[in-house]
């Protein structure tokens, strides 16, 4: 049995009982019934998921998952391809987004090679970058297949392999990622797996203008007619028209909910990732957190066919994470929520008349 | 003078010329233009205001005005009038929802007793509470004003002296609440200040049924016509429909713009504040940033016309200030992102080829 069949078996549905008990919990709390809405329907979530009154969430880690994109030849992105490693030097150095509000939840930032093009040697050998690479960067989607269907399972094993090393002390996980070109392989398998024409799930990705947008869409149309993704079996999507990086934030999701651990999704990209983890075991969805949701188009069709409402709408479109890590402060309200308030009875406060 | 209008007159705009040093650092930064959205405008907002590159905002304060409402005789609440000393009570012994996510934010919580009916000399002289009493509740506005005007301007001049007595060690201000009855007075401060029906602007509040909601809109009419308050006139209508806790909050508005200091609206009752703040002094409205869009119809309309959009949307309507502390993170984290964030100048990152 492989390490992906065996994760996917591993995964078993939220425990409703411990929802329950978190429901009945909160409805004695010293406030009208439900007042902090999706702050306790979080909680609830939380609790079915860890199975606890109160949800470890502490220690808290966002994993960077690189790769980089052979589809950027055909000039799909506002930014060159050397930017893939140039952002990894600077995560590395603290200096980027996802490292600012890492820093700020008290998250540990893990920054993982799948596949990018460029050199990382250096770090690699220094730790500061764990290198998990498939190859070095995808081939170019418009003119066939991404990786090979042995590569895409590699992928996504990555991530469910970072889950069982970082698992020991990692209790709330986060999918980043880094990977000029990324948004145009999220369009196509958001269009794969939706059964959706290019032109409604392609956006700007960094800030393309309009004449670039034209031909991101065209390139995305391009990809889906040259590799004929099959909807009903992801691993060939992620094959066809995904990259490293994405197969392995959709690894980290399905590990992360066979250890039954609640998993921030991101933006546009990893909410690919995170339509490829359902598709692959439908009860990984109850351990996604839906972050925030982003200005690219495809992000918003993307939750709603997940089913999932974000937490934060702030027009943010940044990746690597950034969203996802600012989401965990909402996390941690919702545990101190469940955890810390008074109940009526302990406040001796009059209950509602209603 | 009066200190009102001294403070009225200290009021400038936000500064301009900051505002745009922080829109051009924030492009020097490594991501695409303006990847992080609403955080970035936040942070051109906040240099505007406290004219600074690093916007001071860590020394945080929640004050939790608290006032009665004669109105409640009307029967318009899900609660008994008894449960404002009950949660204040709550409060000081740190168990209420504000309380917990103020501990998460790193926020003081002062609790100002404007004029409730019940009795807290205990945590009046203990301290606990800071005994600012204009009178012991408002009359019910249903049948006539709910208190004088010279008590309106006592009641917004105990707001503004909180901000004096506080701004020491003060950066950043939220407003919070704590009166049973006071979404009742807000929806007719709303209505009668916007020249709106009562039906468009009065909720459900602490949860009440259609029956509630039907007698509820039937009082804040009632509270219209029997007093016609004056919508040119802020002082005329909190007098005439408002509470002590209203005024209190408008005048620490009034008191954290005068300071040039931010000051975070938590929700309803808050923004209800807020519109007489800017009735009495159109430049606060710079200073003030609207934390989270509750459920209740009124507020949702109260934050149109301040011209504000909410940071969070949770479907929230606990009020005490709890939006308000939540929000904190949002404003530490638009900081941190201007001020810590690489440029790619120093980190060796290619720009944008847009």
């Amino acid at each position: 049995m492989t390490l992906l069949s065996e994760t996917i078996e591993t995964i078993t549905p939220i425990d409703s009982e411990w929802s329950e008990k978190a429901r009945r919990r909160i409805l004695t709390l010293t406030m009208p019934p439900w007042a902090l809405g999706r702050l306790l329907d979080l909680a609830v979530d939380l609790a079915g998921m860890t199975r606890s009154l109160s949800p470890p969430v502490k220690r808290r880690c966002v994993a960077v998952m690189a790769g980089d994109h052979g589809v950027t030849e055909e000039g799909v992105s506002a930014f060159p391809k050397e930017v893939t490693v140039q952002m990894i030097r600077n995560f590395v150095e603290g200096g980027a987004g996802v490292n600012v509000l890492a820093r700020q939840a008290g998250a540990r930032v893990v920054i993982m090679d799948v596949g990018i093009a460029g050199d990382l040697s250096d770090l690699a050998s220094s730790g500061a970058v764990l290198s998990r690479r498939v190859a070095p960067g995808t081939n170019n989607i418009a003119r066939g297949p991404a990786m090979t269907r042995r590569q895409a399972i590699q992928a996504i094993e990555t991530g469910i392999r970072a889950t069982l090393e970082l698992g020991g002390e990692t209790d709330l996980f986060a999918t980043g990622e880094m990977g000029i070109g990324n948004t145009t392989s999220s369009s196509a398998i958001v269009a794969a797996l939706c059964g959706l024409e290019a032109g409604l799930v392609t956006g700007r990705g960094t800030g393309i203008d309009d004449d670039g947008l034209k031909l991101k869409t065209t390139v995305v149309r391009r990809a889906l007619t040259a590799n004929q993704p099959d909807p009903a079996d992801p691993v060939d999507v992620l094959a066809k028209v995904g990259g490293f990086e994405i197969g392995a934030i959709a690894g980290l999701i399905l590990g992360a909910a066979a250890q039954r651990k609640p998993v921030l999704i991101d933006g546009f990209i990893s909410t690919a990732g995170a339509l490829l983890a359902r598709a692959l075991a439908p009860n990984s969805a109850d351990y996604m957190i839906a972050a925030h949701r982003s200005i690219e188009p495809g992000h918003q069709i993307a939750l709603e066919r997940l089913g999932k409402k974000p937490l934060l709408e702030l027009d943010m479109r940044l990746g690597e994470g950034t969203g996802a890590v600012l989401a965990m402060h909402l996390i941690e309200a919702s545990v101190r929520i469940l955890t810390e308030m008074a109940t009526f009875e302990d406040a001796g406060v009059s209950g509602s008349g209603a």
